[in-house]
């Protein structure tokens, strides 16, 4: 059985982490309009140390780890009870900003992904209990540098093994080597001829994964997050957007596939006609197991480093808007479909084998997972949560030629145009 | 089901992989005395390129994965009908000397290391089924470099979830930059001021991992293996042997603990009183889930790079022969004892959950696993045989204070000394 005793509790006079405002200072579980709600923290012992993005690998990693410093409510209550404010640094600086003003259409970028981010995960939240008639568990936790997320997952349920959602908020510290890496993508992070000892920076994103328990239902994990570096002055250095989409069925149903990639192309099209192309072929070659010479799933879209050489930073906020908030009326409707259909043990032993191999992605190649999993202090079972709740391995599985499973296992080994 | 279909069946004229003659060229199966044997090969095209061992990392990586080249009489024999036999390379060379002399006490080391390897195999794959009664499936395998492997598989027992053994035998080429790195342990690698541009080297090894069903069983894994470079001229250069044995319960009975450590000690007392405590903590050390915070299992020995500067080669090969031969009278009455004990559901539970860290160290951090699936055209199926049968992953699943489980947890967090 699960535990839900977490490692260390934090009690705070702040809003719950989806929102509903707590009334007592040292409550120690929050009550929302979708059930009961789960805040805590890890220790300020195991909070992780920042530690810089070397690379585009490393920029998806601040996002789909869970690394991040919240910079909630809850701390600046701590903050302002305990010790002296401190403007010192960019996370100190957002934390006065949003008690000051809130957050509105005219605040820094920062403020508004960490919203969106957060309405975001509520609504998506909301949408899968509906689908499943179970309430997820939510971890809200802090690291003492300033940062944090929310850690929603639901276990077991009626319809989802596993569904997770996570937001991360990260502020921290590039040292010079992860500067000058990170120029090789983004020149305007610092001038060639003046490159700093360090820059602060500021990451935050959205991480969801769906395993459904039917096998006939496809697994979804979707992922955008925003990436910004301060100037040494406390202006905005160099910024950019990114994130994806895709499915993984063990089952093929030309039908959702059609549908998933219709909906996400629509979505990229409003923006900018020459991205679906672009970002589906991205999509393809990213989540690709290159061991077993297939792809995890039949793709989507996937895309990193979008700034100011694609579109400005208005209008790729509102593309990375528009494509979170795709995500449930494209998935609910699939997983509606299919999650009362028969199957047989057979099937679900297939599910069984697909997960291992979605393991084998997560653990050896993605690259988010291993920056997370190798950084001091993550917070783990964040970063996990993408794994399935159950996964199996059998020596040289082969299915039969011609079956269901060799079609699926087909598509992988050649992605295909689904619209 | 799995399948018992490989890619590609190489038919040879050759002893089974366990020794037992066959009497047809053309046979696609052998019958050893301990059942029916498959002998299969992956196709040429899915064969694979061997790379360098950069480092120890390397090392390791030679006889823990399985991208080995079997130089067996099935080549031989291809080769003899095929084409002219040519003695350029060492693979040749040994091929042409084993065909001539056999492998005796004065043979090479390679060819006594691989003979050893498959004698140990074979009694050890008699030993667990014996214990099981079941059959392992055997597959041959071969690369058109030279090379291959003998992988031997128990899945879905009645004592063992799945239990595999694996011998490979690699020959391939150093590039330069891999021999400059090696020489940071082996000096007599290349003189200093002649780095050659390439260098060929010989690696074989012995791999074995064993899931029991039950949880009070523990699971174990031991890899021996034996490493070697030619000199330009063809003579034997650097060498050296690495290896271990460590044991992974789920629930922790110190008699246990301490019978498998004593015999390991034993055996290393046996050759020098040094290595018990030195491969101990090498152990402890190595079979780390760092991201967990706490140890694999309760360790055993690990030891690599043992060279000339440690012992003679025949010294340090009758300890490689000690420490595989004590495998069998040191794990399989532990095996006795456990394997019929009642459990729950719950125990159940918690072994399936110990078995997601087991696999989460074999994919995230277990050097050989991610080197082996890194390198193009591995045979995946060997590599990954390591990993159980079936896994789970709760989220934020913590034992119970003061309950087995968490005595076990204890334990890996604090790796004790147990003679």
């Amino acid at each position: 059985m699960a535990s839900r005793r977490p490692l260390l509790r934090l009690f705070s006079h702040s809003r719950s982490p989806l929102g509903s405002p707590l009334s007592c200072p040292r409550a120690t579980a929050a009550v929302s309009r979708t059930g009961r709600r789960f805040l805590s923290a890890r220790s300020a012992s195991r909070a992780s140390s920042a530690t810089p993005a070397p690379n585009r690998t490393a920029h998806l990693a601040w996002a789909t780890t869970a690394l991040g410093a919240l910079v909630s409510a809850s701390l600046a209550y701590k903050m302002a009870i305990e010790e002296p404010l401190k403007l010192d640094t960019l996370a100190e600086r957002d934390q006065q900003l949003k008690k000051a003003q809130g957050v509105t259409d005219v605040s820094p970028m920062r403020l508004r992904m960490e919203k969106f981010a957060k309405e975001q995960q509520k609504a998506i939240v909301q949408a899968l209990e509906e689908v499943d008639g179970t309430r997820f568990r939510v971890d809200e936790w802090q690291r003492k540098e300033g940062g944090g997320g929310i850690t929603c997952v639901l276990q077991d349920g009626k319809v989802f093994e596993k569904a997770g959602v996570g937001v991360s908020v990260v502020y921290g510290t590039l040292p010079k080597p992860a500067i000058l890496k990170m120029r090789a993508n983004h020149k305007n992070i610092a001038d060639e001829n003046n490159i700093p000892d360090s820059l602060e920076f500021f990451a935050a994103g959205i991480s969801l994964i769906v395993h459904p328990k039917n096998p006939m239902a496809p697994t979804v994990h979707l992922n955008y997050r925003y990436f910004e570096t301060a100037n040494p002055d406390g202006s905005s250095g160099a910024w950019w957007f990114g994130g994806g989409c895709d499915l993984t069925p063990s089952y093929l149903f030309e039908e959702d596939a059609v549908q998933f990639h219709r909906s996400l192309k629509d979505v990229c099209d409003k923006h900018d006609p020459g991205y679906y192309p672009r970002f589906k072929k991205w999509c393809d070659e990213y989540f690709y197991n290159k061991h077993r010479a297939e792809a995890r799933g039949i793709g989507g879209i996937f895309f990193d480093d979008l700034d100011e050489r694609v579109a400005d930073r208005e209008k790729l906020f509102a593309f990375a808007q528009d494509c979170l908030k795709s995500f449930v009326p494209t998935y609910v409707p699939i997983v509606h479909r299919r999650k009362d259909m028969p199957f047989t043990e057979k099937q679900k032993e297939w599910q069984q084998i697909r997960r291992g191999k979605y393991v084998e992605f997560n653990l050896v190649h993605d690259r988010g997972t291993a920056f997370g999993l190798n950084t001091p202090g993550a917070r783990v079972e964040s970063i996990l949560m993408s794994l399935p709740l159950t996964a199996t391995w059998k020596y040289m599985y082969e299915p039969e030629p011609g079956s269901e499973e060799a079609k699926l296992v087909d598509v992988l080994q050649h992605p295909r145009e689904w619209v």
